[in-house]
């Protein structure tokens, strides 16, 4: 099996980082229903939509993460969107595909073909329920892989937080951090301490913010790893996305992603 | 939100089984790289490879099972593939489909906009990782699921043999059986006996049989329900789609998919 990926998410986040120390994620779930009239109107809204965003928040992304579910419930001219999207986000800013999958074997090749290949993105959320065999195909491709470890949900409270959450941590340490990052949802600061603790060295994608709720002060001082860089990526959708659904939403989306890159910076430079 | 399904799968599963006595369930896993090159010619390969193996094997068929990774792998035509394969098979045969998905609120309810309102599909599978936020949107929508509790690949030992699948299963018992079935792995048949008793009156999608092995009298003795249906299905893909690779690959599956059928049936009516 070819290698697909010639430099890694983890190489291609440090150097974003390092370029705008911004931690950054903007969640590209643009939901139909949600979408500002002026956008609707054109062929393929998502697309029209989503081009806006990126060019008036590409300034401060350390990243974007488009979710599957948002393309694929406007059809094949969603999934032309998600194409089109990737490639259009700047080179030198990564992109992950929030999927949440987990299969096995041929399967799990089957959607990192279609998601390293075709599509280029530079990393994928995975569930890790089934085990190991989710893991090998992302390690074997030098594909990257954020690991679900811990949510943000309400029930994330029926397994996650019942120990599971842990048990994902510590098998997470038998993999390299270059192939994985974990998923640590902001809702506990006391959770996102541990789960720092058991996963050094790690990026972490802590979702929860804005719309999600979760302190980002308290978030980033319990989340950020003690190495040269934070290794973390905070993610804001709807937050940033649909800060105003009028015809101004682009520059709302700036004017958000600005206010928060700049609280984040505040926040991380404290001691 | 508008229910969705007039008609939910529970229902249309048991009159699939009653009008022909079947519990196979044949997986539609289209590998391109595996594909017969005479499909490989036309304008869509998936979609007319899936055409001549539906042709050739519904009427043995209790269920077809797409599995969204493949169809993913190719692109927008994968997609278009997976739109056209879905309005050909037969509106009294139920289809799955099989994209292991599990995410929250909004993101869910795009999922099952996709999944059931677009591409109009009777069921899909989840992964309940993240808890009871996974199965809302369905239960809300009268859809159906089927949760991931044991699968038959050998890291199922990392988690779900490790308690994790009992403890599914327990749970699924708040849920009703209408709108959540569950997929228990048939490697091991002391694991499947234990998950039918917890997941009485349940339909169970079992995989793990032909490629992935698998005893199926075993399984089928062990895994049926003590109701007037036996309330399983028995997947096979590789095994079927792919028995023949050459020119002859419908007639192969059809073969294949009736000598399936009938060694299910003397199984199932042994005592």
């Amino acid at each position: 099996m070819v290698k697909i990926v010639l430099k890694s998410f983890w190489y291609k986040y440090q150097e974003r980082y390092q370029a705008i120390k911004s931690v950054l994620c903007v969640g590209l779930d643009p939901e139909f229903g949600q979408l500002p009239e002026s956008a609707k109107k054109a062929a393929n809204p998502i697309w029209e939509f989503n081009k806006a965003i990126i060019e008036s928040t590409a300034e401060f992304a350390c990243a974007y993460k488009p979710n599957l579910a948002f393309y694929l419930a406007d059809g094949i001219r969603g999934l032309d969107a998600l194409y089109k999207t990737v490639e259009f986000i700047p080179e030198n800013i990564p992109v992950i595909l929030d999927a949440k999958i987990g299969d096995i074997g041929n399967t799990m090749n089957a959607y990192i073909s279609a998601f390293f290949a075709d599509l280029k993105v530079d990393a994928i959320t995975i569930n890790p329920l089934i085990g190991s065999d989710v893991m090998q195909p992302v390690q074997e491709r030098n594909a990257f892989a954020f690991v679900l470890c811990l949510t943000s949900n309400p029930s994330a409270a029926d397994f996650l937080k019942e120990g599971m959450a842990e048990k994902i941590a510590y098998w997470l340490q038998n993999y390299p951090q270059e192939n994985f990052g974990a998923v640590v949802g902001a809702t506990y600061s006391a959770n996102l301490k541990t789960m720092r603790n058991l996963l050094l060295n790690r990026i972490l994608l802590i979702p929860g913010i804005g719309a999600q709720g979760g302190d980002l002060k308290t978030v980033l001082q319990e989340a950020k790893d003690s190495f040269a860089t934070p290794n973390i990526l905070v993610n804001s959708s709807r937050g940033i996305i649909f800060a105003s659904r009028g015809k101004d939403f682009a520059s709302a989306a700036r004017k958000e992603a600005r206010r928060l890159t700049r609280e984040m910076k505040n926040a991380l430079s404290q001691e």
